[in-house]
């Protein structure tokens, strides 16, 4: 059955292989009244996606297309669709669905990413049985309100990593008050960390890269950095002393850290803040490790639909764009992307592009 | 050499033995313009005190004599002194004094319970060379910033275990927000939690304690709890999903806890924040174990002077009362009450009192 049963993806059929990408047809859910179908243009490759189909954070259904870091256009609304008409250049949001329809009080208090019965992009059981499968793949179905329009000065390609990427880093950043008179740290740049650089610099705060290496400091300053500090360097905290507002951890090797050193860089009551996550446990903490100013640590998970549109706000009217490396979609295609990211070798996005080549012509 | 040179205290001469309190004299600091000398009348048992002299902390400079909640006369003040006079009866705060005379920019933004240059209470050297010594103890001398006049209606003994413990909850609960409309869980109900359980009823928060045996449910009620949850209970945590601004975690056994289960009764950027000090480090904690709340691990220290005299002045105007045994100071005084807090066998914080009977009439 071809669509609108069916979605057309590159998918994993077994953890041990996670770099044999195959196309093959999988299901789609139910249409509801509020969904919106779209025809992918093209799909950020995410940290998560690998972490996923190598089994670092536990099983997955078997075979799996991820992805969600989508762009694409509308090709079906449902009945009761307000905000998306056919047509549309539209973007789609993890999760993609909610079981109980915004209802719970977290969604109603514009928390519905923190919704505890949220449908993941890829890999969740819908109600009607179907495994919801991600964007590296010909369409998706998604509810309208994690379907957003893209304003018209940002390319797809630019805008498919803002969609997890750049608001998992967006919202934290907003949310622990980055603006001026503020020095915000940003630890590790990668796909997040030049987000998270780019946003707090648009924001107004005085931004510190923190990387082990000065290798990607010339970029660092190119985004916006008032600083650049080599962490692989004995002794580096120590004239950091409570300087930091809050730090954004956007590296997944946070394992391999030293965490008393970088919670002495925070002013009192400043926040060490996680948004990249490591298939492995944190170091070793105890409580006293956060007394010498009250510090704490934490993690999030991307943000509201309102964070969302501001950060699209944001980048239209600042015209900031993603630094990414774009990669035509096919089997081999999703295997380099995925193994860069593990190799750590992206600058600083995968954008998986050309769908019309692999999928045909679908609008 | 009697006093003013030295001081006489119960002290303890090596951490294996760490109940063998022996009757000695120490040398005070250098008497200094801003200083005041309090004749003590009683002083609160930490648990503080106990990991200092168990080891349970690390080394510390022996002989040693703790105390760090004390409550005296004053019978010398410096001539620099202006917010105490001979005679009146005050209490000490910890830290006694800092290096750097308040300059820096923590005690610059009433931060100095953040001070990096503070110097403790007991078992800190001063820069001539002498050990800070406690007050299980004739005298102490103290910077008159650390030094507080207690509001007439609150009797000595009941004044003493606010100076620490009350504080070192009080801080944290009127940072974090407690007031009208919010949900505040205490954690463990021993010193520090029954005035976490107070303070936040007064204060005008819903106050939930969580222990892990029913056993002081009736005086949780009695201190204005709304609610008692037994932890010990499985799934405890289950009907309390998002429901806490944040949780004061009291105990130091948070070692043993299923620390996941504890961030799900947290509101969206909740906060698990400890004031109890363990000698083992938290359990094994994964950055996305926040991610489901936006929550956060935390800890405090004390608090600072604003904040010391608030939280009298509430107890003053509410007529709140810690809840203590009083045990007359004494070698074999002195090992019961550090016993008691090894056994946790104290409701809800031990005084050392009768030091007239000890020391002599001092003024």
């Amino acid at each position: 059955m071809p669509y609108p049963e069916t979605g057309t993806g590159f998918m994993i059929h077994s953890q041990k292989e996670w770099t044999n990408f195959k196309k093959g047809e999988f299901k789609l859910k139910q249409f509801e009244d509020r969904d919106v179908d779209i025809a992918i243009e093209c799909c950020g490759v995410c940290a998560s996606d690998l972490h996923t189909i190598n089994g670092g954070w536990g099983d997955a259904p078997m075979p799996l297309c991820v992805g969600h870091e989508v762009v694409g256009k509308a090709v079906k609304v449902g009945k009761d669709v307000k905000t998306i008409k056919v047509g549309d250049r539209v973007e789609q949001q993890q999760p993609s669905n909610l079981k109980t329809n915004l209802t719970c009080s977290n969604c109603a208090a514009d928390q519905e990413n923190y919704c505890p019965n949220a449908i993941d992009t890829y890999g969740a059981p819908y109600s009607d049985g179907t495994i919801s499968q991600g964007g590296y793949s010909s369409h998706i179905r998604v509810h309208e309100y994690f379907a957003f329009k893209i304003p018209e000065n940002i390319p797809s390609a630019v805008a498919a990593p803002m969609l997890c990427a750049g608001l998992t880093v967006y919202s934290p950043l907003t949310r622990l008050g980055a603006g001026p008179g503020k020095k915000v740290a940003i630890l590790g740049l990668g796909g997040l960390g030049h987000f998270a650089v780019m946003w707090a610099v648009a924001l107004g705060a005085e931004v510190y890269v923190l990387s082990h290496s000065p290798s990607k400091k010339e970029d660092a300053m190119k985004m916006g950095a008032k600083e650049f500090i080599v962490t692989g360097e004995e002794n580096w905290f120590k004239p950091y002393a409570f300087t930091f507002d809050f730090i954004i951890n956007s590296t997944d090797a946070t394992h391999k850290f030293n965490l008393p050193n970088y919670f002495s860089t925070l002013k009192v009551m400043g926040r060490f803040h996680n948004v990249g996550f490591g298939d492995q446990p944190l170091p070793s903490i105890k409580a006293q490790d956060f007394a010498a100013n009250m510090s704490s640590i934490g993690s999030s998970h991307i943000g509201n639909r309102p964070e969302m549109l501001a950060m699209l706000d944001l980048a239209s009217k600042q015209d900031i764009k993603s630094w990414i490396e774009e990669i035509p979609i096919s089997e081999e295609g999703c295997a380099k992307a995925v193994t860069k990211v593990a190799e750590n070798n992206v600058r600083y996005r995968c954008v998986l592009t050309n769908f019309d080549a692999a999928f045909g012509q679908r609008s």
